[in-house]
């Protein structure tokens, strides 16, 4: 049996469950895949301080550097996992410069540099995995690639980071404050020591970056992506959201508008209660894919966690061992046909912000005094934005109270402009809390 | 670019959106697989006398019968959407034999004859590839084989029929009785004129077949998987369950109990309402995957459907041209690699009926008198058959009433033997009815 010869970068959560998951699980992937993927170099920093099992039988594969590693004429095909944007690019474009095909689970990297990879992938026939990248162990990059192939995706969303997931979990079902449910979070390791990356909601935007250039079939700039974290998301606001029918979730949303031409956004959002992402709780990830020809197609899963992203790595570099093989086997000159709807090198243009049209949900604080629905009304009815819902919990006149409107679609340029002027009426006291709503019925 | 040539067998609903959703979408899976795949001849009964635009385009490819098909010397894959178990298999073993792979989404044929087709297809070297056969268009059956190729599974359970799942959403949602359901789903498209093979549970328990043969890496007998459908099922016990916190699907449950051995069964389940497949209503499937290295993954979408199969036919059918590339361009002699984690043509040990474990529900109905409880605790507790709870509304004196039952994990056989002597109870009025629960814990 042919055994295919792997370079491992990166010793971290994820590093080590892949050398460990690929140990214990050797025979059983020798059977399913007639391949034996062996770990015959590692890269990483003070692995060899670390004390554990693992630890020890992957100190004697270590190697001095990641230019060592591409160089090592053994080494078929190159993991990384080193994280970030720095020498995990100069990895990934020196080994697929040397021609060895690459997995990652880097969405950093693929959302700020996939099109110089592609790009340097495609020249060289090396190809990328990258299924762990988004979602930790669900299988979607593969759906999305191979199993769905024979769609157009005209809608995907989905919860794709789990501390989000797990603080506003907490908020919506216990009534913790955002502060509060952080905390939480960091004490179960959901969320790190500086929690800004998840909770401003740029880990998500990097994901959705990657699943918005499979959906547009070409590259997303993630500098285009609009991303609303939720650092200013409060009690009172899930609970008004529940009385009107909708969860709140951070959300991942991407619209096809046409070839290589995308919507795509991170940002609270209400959702009704019966949709099914309103029902995924804690660091749950879940996907939601629309396809031309198969419908709405869910996943759910593990979308983190050193074991679970472990599984999505060792499918992929199963797939690239494969690869490996095919290509080593191969009628010189041939081209081996790539994996399927691959990204490919193209741009892709992104709708700007001030254009994406979606349903509104305004909390005010005003004065409680006759006629200011009236005057917050004609300001949104200059703009041509409908009002569909209103809430307003009984007070007492003269006093600041909650003012709660719904409205319907209406363009984000079209809300700034009407917010702008709101926020100028005397009668407005407080900052509006604006937050999106969608039913993703068409 | 490289056209590959494929001979359809079966016209109907899913042959004909096959052939409409491969022609609307050629460039652009021509883009994303770097192949073009063209149907070159069809075999069909009755197509030339239909009447629609993709009929007449795909009677002009007719050719005489499954044997021409197959002897065509352009085509180099067979796609077979006839079902059953008679030419569909001959075909499929004829077309093997020539060393052409087969896209097929027969499930019947596969949970009946799967081991014969899988000798075959490894003997000539020909894959066969079946998305289709369960769950529709959702990308399950490449996510066991490939994207969760790291794990040994532990646990998969799911709703696998459309038919039941609506008529039971139908019986929970709206108190319709099992007959008027039945005739709704009758109206609806959903169910068959003679609907046996989806309400008694078989065609659910062909999918559990193929499901289990994925979890027990070997051929699992159909003849061996403890089938029980929904015809008995009233809205009486669907209301029962729910006040105790239950909903009740009709569910295929496997566990693995070891390499190459398997508990696999279908029957009504009483499942926690919290249980994500609670609230999966309608026609649509929805499953459940226990990972060794992941943990849960779960899928959901249009289990049924020409469109739906055909998204599934089609990936299949663009990864059999791959090899079918792949094959064509190799050194002489190389062996390809297969697809990982095939069934393999090994036979699986099947868990018999009697020795499965797990909780109960019964519903007896009793002489409502003082000590009926003690007399029916007393046999189930000489049987080892802990009761967990006890529903017993309120009746009057010397009436038939129900008496709902809920057990500790007791095995099946015990069950059996219990229940006979309790039917021989003088209190005891009518057939008890015994449903299983599951919560899925461990």
């Amino acid at each position: 049996m042919r055994t295919v010869h792997i370079g491992l970068a990166g010793f971290g959560t994820v590093g080590s469950a892949v050398f460990r998951n690929l140990q214990s699980n050797a025979e059983l992937l020798a059977r399913r895949c007639g391949m034996r993927p062996e770990i015959v170099a590692i890269a990483a920093k003070n692995l060899s301080s670390r004390a554990g099992g693992a630890e020890r039988a992957a100190a004697r594969l270590l190697v001095r550097d990641l230019d060592v590693l591409v160089a090592d004429s053994r080494v078929e095909l190159i993991v990384e996992l080193i994280g970030g944007c720095g020498v995990a690019r100069r990895l990934i474009l020196s080994s697929l410069r040397a021609g060895k095909p690459v997995v990652t689970a880097n969405k950093a990297l693929l959302a700020e540099h996939g099109r110089e990879i592609f790009i340097e992938s495609r020249r060289h026939g090396a190809p990328v995995w990258f299924e762990a990248s988004v979602a930790g162990g669900i299988p979607l990059i593969q759906a999305l690639r191979e199993g769905l192939v024979a769609n157009r995706f005209r809608l995907l969303y989905g919860i794709v980071n789990g501390t989000c997931n797990y603080i506003l979990s907490r908020m919506t079902l216990e009534g913790a404050g955002f502060e509060e449910a952080l905390r939480e979070a960091q004490a179960q390791g959901f969320a790190e020591a500086d929690p800004t990356f998840d909770i401003d909601g740029y880990d998500a935007a990097h994901k959705a970056t990657v699943l918005a250039s499979l959906v547009a079939g070409g590259c997303v700039n993630f500098r285009k992506v609009p991303v609303e974290g939720i650092r200013h998301i409060t009690v009172e606001d899930i609970r008004f959201a529940q009385r009107l029918g909708y969860a709140l979730k951070l959300l991942a949303i991407i619209r096809s508008l046409g070839p290589n031409h995308v919507e795509v956004r991170v940002h609270p959002t209400l959702i009704p209660v019966t949709n099914r992402l309103a029902s995924i709780h804690g660091v749950t990830n879940a996907v939601m894919v629309r396809g031309s020809v198969v419908g709405d197609v869910e996943f759910s899963g593990p979308g983190a966690g050193g074991d679970a992203t472990s599984s999505a790595v060792i499918s992929d570099l199963m797939e690239a061992a494969r690869h490996v093989v095919l290509q080593k086997e191969r009628v010189k000159g041939a081209p081996l046909p790539q994996p399927p709807s691959a990204v490919g090198s193209v741009a892709s243009r992104v709708a700007p912000a001030e254009s994406i049209v979606s349903r509104y949900y305004l909390r005010l604080g005003v004065l409680d005094r006759p006629g200011v629905l009236a005057r917050i009304a004609s300001i949104l009815g200059a703009a041509k934005i409908g009002i569909s819902s209103v809430l307003q919990p009984e007070g007492h006149e003269g006093r600041v109270v909650p003012l709660i409107l719904m409205t319907h679609d209406a363009r984000h340029g079209a809300m700034l402009g009407a917010l702008a002027r709101i926020r100028r009426l005397p009668v407005v006291k407080s900052r509006p809390v604006v937050l999106r709503v969608e039913t993703f019925e068409s």
